[in-house]
């Protein structure tokens, strides 16, 4: 960290504002300066990222996911970035940052988290995830390891853009908060002026659930004025394109377990006579949806608050890599009637996501079992509220005939109810999304598609779960501008980031701190 | 087992013709006797069961296995019963074992098999289910565990009849074993001759489905001469009377496997577009059956045997108590549409014995699994072939529009064929049913209805399968007189004998080694 400090010294020295260009330069032009700064001090970008990654940073881990929070302080203090510690009891702190920009009548607020998921070492191909390791490719094209090439005197280093970094977070989610770093450095070395106030957000426990950043965020709501914000976790779309993305899906779980006789029975002597929970259990699962993967719980579409114009054309163009997808996985015909997967991800689902009766396979009894269970999760669009969703599915198994209960069954209500279903709400949250068409979604998107040759993606939701209401409810509209490559193992082992992504982040964040005006 | 040796050295002394009482005892006298003799004994016969279930006794696992088979030749060589392992490969020997009797005419056969289910610890109150546990209740009743009393030189040992023993095989199959040999050791301390030679045949892979049965007693066909066989194995009728039974179904096993994409997706991301297995599943199994139970595989009564006039007068006196059951079982409505449980068994069954698909509750992952899997039996009646219930289940999976295979699915057919289903034939035998108006038919039931004050109760066929088609094509006429209570967890866990069960087990069996003449 000295280093790095020492480093940025000149770099804090706040400029004249005489020194600054006499006219607010292009997005593209915005670029062309942070790749230049960049292509001097890729050594030292890669080392402030591996030094950051060397802390190893599972949310539950108190003591070293403490160290990840004072390393950022370190990080941020270094650019002048007047920062905040928001205690949670007992986990990683809220890092708070605020750095304003003299001319700027806008603020940013950027989001991302530097916890990480869980590993298991052993499942790692070099073993030690929090020790990164620079590879020539990705493992799976073959990728060698190599050292880190460090400037000298007389060399600078080259850090080729299909290298990639090895370790936990580094994607998911330590790079886009030194890709940020990394370009607020290149503006000030280029002596380009931030177009709009930021604040950064950057949590300890996302992937341990968030379950302290709203109660957090509320507490310190004074500090969080602002005019949008900026999530830089995700990848970026499966086709390698950048990505800006509007929304994503909420979610809810729910438990289903139906009931058989008491005991598991023997299947001879009672078999066609005892009622099997597995077979009731299949038929209610089965009345839930169609062949095509429609739901068809009434009012289950009822709430979807509609896609505007700009969503639509958005939508349609999205890249069509649906028929990629279907080689890859395996899949012959995919649900939705033929419906496009970006639209089916602006529509709520249902999902059975586990099934579970006695047993199966060599281990399977010759039994009528007592019980079947299934777990349930359905993916919310905006419009609709969980607990809602919730009573639909559980009014719909009521209409089929169950006794719906929150609890294990009585002797007096199973010897009542032929049927009877204890249904558990698991709980969630709703889902988000920032209309297209305000002035800064539509400003935000016109600067990354200057900033990247009007390659980028733009969607108007994700099909997974973020909880970006907390966002909203604070008033603030939001948008993803994620930077990573999407083969990146995010939550799996060999978690990696290839360089090119992180210098393109650079560049785009770059550009809309300079270039950012609505 | 040395105790056991020694102390039956007396027994085992010949005692001459003349200490013989002068007329055959009645069978009502022969109970007596043997009560007499057992409560003198309760303590020892408890050891040598406990012993026994003390040895573990899956199929597969074949050290512990064998070692069931050597413990069984010494229970049975301590009798003075010669004694014969006829091998099977990899597996545990057939007990074969053989008694003469200097004045018998008629050679009865005893069948019951030594291996038991396969157990889940975890789901055991106890934990343990290979150490066998004594409760001075059921644990339902709330049965506390207590020790096992043992006689002393002051005090004799009395096991109360409601007293259970808790482990693997209590009830499933060994105690008839113990049951025997005690009736045995009861007549010779009473000196009541058998009436009839004896052999045994005791099984070590019933509960892995006989594979190897029939092709090892037709390589020891010159063993097996005989004039009836009697089966132990199965409970005692649920209304708690005695049962001698004439039939029973036969089985076929069949595992399902549905298939979604090749890997577990998230269900945020790809949620209502990837093919989710466990709805199509669901789908599937739910097409199999009406809400009455009744089969909707084309041909699936077709060719059920129709019963005769004794097996439809004894099905009509059998006690009704299916209502009593329902209480037991916390069943609101049978399946059936109204038939008396008796009658049910002599249909067909088809019955799902397990589901599994990724996983639920705590364990439960935001994914689209990537297979479902059931597991599936049909019990099959007279007049029905295993193959061909296969074949006709098989061809419904098609006729729902899957792609039916015996093996994994490839690439090209995931991407070919939307339904893909792998159904596994686990085999199975027929069902056997021996005519209730054969003359050693008749007195078998004079024996046991004499021994039972009457209240034996008579089926023409019971709903659980025993292989007992091997018999009927051995030439052998079958019998079934079942011991252990009905309540016993049989293929559970916390699987128990009532001790009471083995009393008058042991006098049912005394009575017939001591009365039975045709």
């Amino acid at each position: 960290m000295r280093n790095i400090a020492v480093a940025l010294l000149i770099a804090l020295l706040p400029y004249p504002a005489q020194a600054q260009k006499s006219t607010a330069p292009t997005p593209a032009q915005v670029v062309q300066e942070v790749r230049d700064y960049r292509m001097d001090n890729e050594d030292r970008i890669v080392r402030e990222l591996s030094e950051f990654l060397a802390i190893p940073n599972i949310a539950s881990d108190t003591p070293n996911i403490q160290r990840n929070a004072a390393h950022l302080v370190e990080m941020l203090e270094a650019r002048g970035i007047e920062t905040h510690l928001l205690p949670i009891s007992g986990r990683g702190p809220v890092v708070f940052g605020k750095l304003l920009s003299p001319e700027a009548k806008r603020t940013v607020i950027f989001y991302a988290h530097y916890d990480g998921q869980p590993v298991d070492p052993a499942a790692w191909t070099d073993g030690k995830p929090f020790e990164p390791v620079l590879r020539d490719a990705a493992i799976e094209a073959g990728g060698k390891r190599i050292p880190f090439p460090e400037n000298s005197a007389q060399h600078r280093a080259v850090y080729n853009d299909n290298w990639r970094i090895y370790a936990r977070s580094a994607s998911d989610d330590k790079s886009p908060i030194v890709a940020l770093l990394a370009a607020i450095d290149a503006l000030r070395a280029k002596k380009i002026p931030l177009a709009v106030n930021l604040k950064v957000i950057l949590e300890g426990e996302e992937e341990a659930g968030s379950p302290n950043l709203q109660r957090t965020l509320e507490l310190h709501k004074n500090l969080l004025g602002g005019d949008l914000l900026i999530t830089g976790d995700g990848p970026v779309h499966q086709s390698g394109r950048p990505l800006v993305f509007f929304g994503n899906r909420g979610e809810t779980g729910i438990d289903v377990t139906v009931y058989g006789p008491v005991r598991a029975l023997h299947s001879g002597h009672y078999g066609n006579w005892a009622p099997n929970p597995a077979m009731e259990l299949s038929r209610l699962l089965a009345a839930m949806k169609d062949a095509d993967g429609r739901v068809l719980i009434e009012g289950y579409y009822d709430d979807v608050a509609p896609l505007g114009d700009l969503e639509k054309k958005a939508l349609a163009e999205m890249p069509a890599n649906d028929a990629d997808l279907e080689r890859e996985l395996g899949i012959a015909k995919p649900e939705g009637g033929g419906k496009k997967l970006v639209e089916l991800l602006t529509q709520p689902s249902l999902n059975i996501r586990g099934l579970r009766s006695a047993y199966v396979g060599d281990q399977a009894q010759n039994v009528v079992p007592d019980r079947a269970e299934a777990s349930l999760d359905a993916r919310l669009v905006r419009g609709e509220d969980p607990q809602q969703k919730f009573d639909q599915i559980a009014l719909f198994i009521r209409k089929q005939g169950y006794w719906v209960i929150d609890r294990e069954p009585t002797m007096e209500e199973r010897r009542t109810y032929p049927l009877i279903a204890k249904v558990i709400n698991q709980g969630g949250y709703r889902a988000s999304r920032t209309p297209m068409d305000l002035p800064v979604s539509k400003a935000l998107v016109q600067v990354v598609q200057a900033a990247t040759g009007g390659t980028a993606v733009i969607a108007p939701t994700l099909g997974g779960t973020v909880p970006t209401y907390i966002f909203e409810d604070l008033g603030l509209p939001w948008i993803g501008v994620p930077i990573v490559n999407y083969d990146n193992h995010q939550h799996s082992s060999d978690e990696n980031l290839r360089l090119g992504h992180l210098w393109r982040g650079m560049e785009i964040y770059g550009a809309i701190l300079a270039g950012l005006n609505w």
